[in-house]
């Protein structure tokens, strides 16, 4: 059996885990990040693409923006369409901020280099990680490669593992509170080998349901249409993808989305979770290990840096200044400002989709909710000011 | 049998049929109001007390503010409490508009007063009103007092008698379509004999219920108790009830609500309501007679103005311009206004209220939408800009 030892143990190697592990660094703090999968997995696996202005500038602040800078798109607003008619709401206008589409998978690679020029400890294909101890004050993770066992003891584990991660699970019963929802709909989305044929995202409300042009890069386009939970995507042939999109996407203008090979199909389900509180005695949850939203906010990936700033910030003070007061608010601070994350994407899944259950009061309501917020200043900078983050310090 | 002929009969003599009247005698319009309630019961029944700035605006511009600007209380904001503390939407400075609180028989009074000052026909204790040949092109109104039969033949029929009132139910059942929403609450209301003890309203967001600290006049105070719909109001004694407006009035820094003599307690469901459309043949229907919102809002009498208004612009450009382009438009033209009325009223009920049977989700979602509004400036101006009302020309 291998031992280590490091004042940081991190479960995860998603953008939680790796930024968390930089920003500990930057402070000359040692971590030791352990991941499931392989490298090539993380590098290459498809998930969120909107880093909200708050999180540029944080990674801006982390020297990580370097081919952020160059490659990542920046969007001035998105458009909302209503009966085939775009609204534009942009917050550069409205907030003076903007928003940069770069993939999850782009920043993963950022920080993945970045950890191993800096010779940073990440140790991917780690099998069997269990967490011993958590209570405190010396926590343990064992995992177990292909017979290897290896030991890390710590000061604190970081569980970034995600929502089906086995931190979160580490908990005994009855210590967290689950909230969540879940929608009568889901996601399929697809990736597609075609250069945008408009510069912003396109949310569009339409009576068969609700669809989403975005972009991955100037050479591929990323689409979604709300489908049934349950939807079998077999049924799905690109013609009948493509027909839909041109159906709902489809301006009265005559814009349309532009076509190309279909790179990838797969459905996602929708849901809003949380746990209270993210910590347990020496384990502190961030990221989608704690809190799922609906991708319709854009928030999911910027949620997990925030978690993580504030939690390298405590950690920081608990070494610096041997002050435990950040890491006892870790929970609270996050939990307040997750929580308006939550209810932003609750405001923007119940605005866009089509419930088909819903009553007719509540499909008139939602139409009021549409016009109001694409003809009232306000109410599109309410939108604005949650999309491109709210401030860290609140 | 008694004949009148008029150009507009109304049916009912509360603000909306009583302001469609004196704006249509503006325009040199003839007009008979027919009401089933006495005079005295009209002048004396206590019910809205909130107008919008855009609703004095309409009041002054009809000259009928004279009263309005000596008694009228002007509010330059409201108070939103959560957890005992207050915070402060200042409407003034975030849309540079105010609301007046005057009470709604107290508009009744000047406009009923007004009317006769006019030589208006006001018929009040007309019994048993029944519509004929609505479809047009000459109905017919036939009311019995006491074996006087009466028939008024006109143009056009408003239909201005609330909720409960006839003309919405001479519509034949299948042209309408209703939409509504009840809610698992109601309010109990006191008028009580006590000076206000703060200057704008309060709405309290409380464990045990919601709460609402209004006044009436500068010697009057309304207070109102979120109860269960069913409530029985004679389990509330008045020690009882001062009891729990202390409880969830009461303010961290001391501040509780002044208390005198209950001079009056009821108990009102909420209900969100609206009909589609708003005409039928010659009948033309506004105010509650067509749709009902909570009280949350404030929004009931000035809903009921801007539909007369425009009532009463249509009808003048049929009688001086022979043009029935804005009658054909009145219906969609109120609806677009009344259900962004009814989404800022569902809105305020649903952030203020207790859902008691609510998942621990949205109760959480509550709370941060509580959170965000409260310290948010575009979140404020949103709440602001519907309260003091939105434009009439939208």
């Amino acid at each position: 059996m291998a031992r280590s030892e490091t004042q940081v143990g991190i479960v995860g190697a998603g953008p939680a885990g790796l930024m968390l592990s930089h920003l500990l660094h930057l402070h000359g703090i040692s971590s030791i990040v352990l991941e499931a999968r392989s490298r090539a997995y993380c590098e290459e696996r498809v998930r969120a693409g909107v880093l909200e202005h708050t999180s540029v500038e944080l990674l801006r602040n982390a020297g990580l923006s370097e081919r952020l800078n160059r490659e990542g798109l920046q969007h001035h607003g998105i458009d909302i369409g209503v009966d085939g008619i775009r609204h534009n709401i942009s917050f550069l206008e409205l907030t003076g901020k903007c928003v940069t589409v770069y993939g999850q998978q782009e920043v993963v690679n950022d920080l993945i280099a970045r950890r191993f020029a800096d010779n940073g400890d990440l140790r991917f294909e780690c099998g069997d990680v269990t967490l011993h101890d958590i209570e405190g004050p010396q926590p343990l993770i064992r995992t177990n490669k292909n017979g290897n066992f290896d030991e890390i003891r710590c000061d604190y584990i970081a569980g970034c593992d995600g929502f089906h991660g086995i931190s979160r699970f580490a908990v005994p019963a009855g210590a967290l509170t689950v909230y969540e929802r879940n929608y009568p709909f889901a996601w399929l989305g697809i990736l597609a080998e075609a250069s945008p044929s408009r510069d912003e995202l396109l949310y569009m409300h339409h009576d068969r349901g609700f669809a989403l042009y975005s972009m991955r890069s100037t050479r591929i386009t990323r689409l979604y249409l709300q489908c049934a939970p349950n939807e079998n995507i077999d049924s799905w042939s690109d013609d009948r993808i493509w027909n839909e999109l041109r159906i709902r996407l489809g301006c009265t203008d005559g814009w349309l989305p532009a076509e190309g090979p279909i790179l990838q199909k797969s459905v996602t389900g929708m849901r809003s979770f949380v746990v209270e509180p993210l910590q347990y005695g020496c384990l502190f949850l961030a990221g989608d290990a704690a809190h799922i939203v609906p991708p319709t906010g854009a928030k999911g990936m910027n949620l997990a840096f925030a978690d993580v700033y504030y939690l390298s910030e405590a950690l920081d003070a608990h070494y610096r200044q041997n002050s435990d007061e950040q890491l006892r608010q870790y929970s609270s601070k996050c939990l307040a400002r997750i929580w308006k994350a939550q209810r932003f994407s609750w405001w923007m899944t119940s605005m866009l989709h089509r419930f088909h259950d819903e009553s007719g009061f509540d499909h008139k309501r939602q139409l009021a909710e549409l016009s109001y917020v694409t003809t009232s200043r306000a109410a599109a900078t309410s939108l604005a000011e949650n999309y491109v983050g709210l401030p860290l310090y609140t």
